[in-house]
């Protein structure tokens, strides 16, 4: 998998929460993924949770902005961002782990209040 | 470990590259730490690893340089920054994950080329 293909699956993510399309989350995560979003809470594990989670997320009305460069390594990309909410806005940096599919097969959102 | 302590330490961190200081490394991270860097590379295991690793990074002139906040999560930090180095940039993300003595017990660094 290389970088291009790794940053356009970040580019799909920020999509996904502009069209609230639950369809391309779906499907850029490995049906045995893991989320944990922030660190040190219970991860989300496996497909459904991980879609329920989301469903929440993208019926807020959450949207992302990129605040700076997505950095790939090894299996890896870590990126800055915004959710912009209504009322309220907190800056992630998150990381996914991809596996030999290319599909996510770990996301850990590192933020706090 | 609360927020200020773990922020504390990204800020040594930045000191020991200012300073060339290979004590506030040695000081921050636990005896059996791991440090990857970049991710995707062999880990670094143990401090004498570790020491060997952050003494050619000093030696070279490196600077630290933060470039957005420092994110708290669970146990760690991940934060993104600018290394400066003689004719070359670099511009990671890393994340500390803490053990419960306040020490680093983990380190990866997201850059590639």
């Amino acid at each position: 998998m290389d970088n291009a293909a790794k940053i356009a699956v970040v580019k799909r993510y920020v999509e996904a929460f502009d069209k609230a399309d639950l369809g391309i989350i779906r499907e850029m995560y490995a049906d045995d993924a893991t989320v944990e979003d922030p660190v040190g809470s219970e991860p989300h594990v496996g497909i459904d949770a991980i879609l329920g989670f989301y469903e929440g997320a993208l019926a807020s009305g959450a949207k992302l902005e990129l605040t700076g460069d997505v950095r790939c390594a090894g299996n890896t990309v870590a990126f800055p961002f915004k959710v912009i909410m209504p009322g309220m806005e907190i800056s992630p940096i998150d990381v996914f782990e991809f596996n030999a599919d290319g599909k996510v097969q770990s996301m850990k959102a590192y933020w706090g209040m």
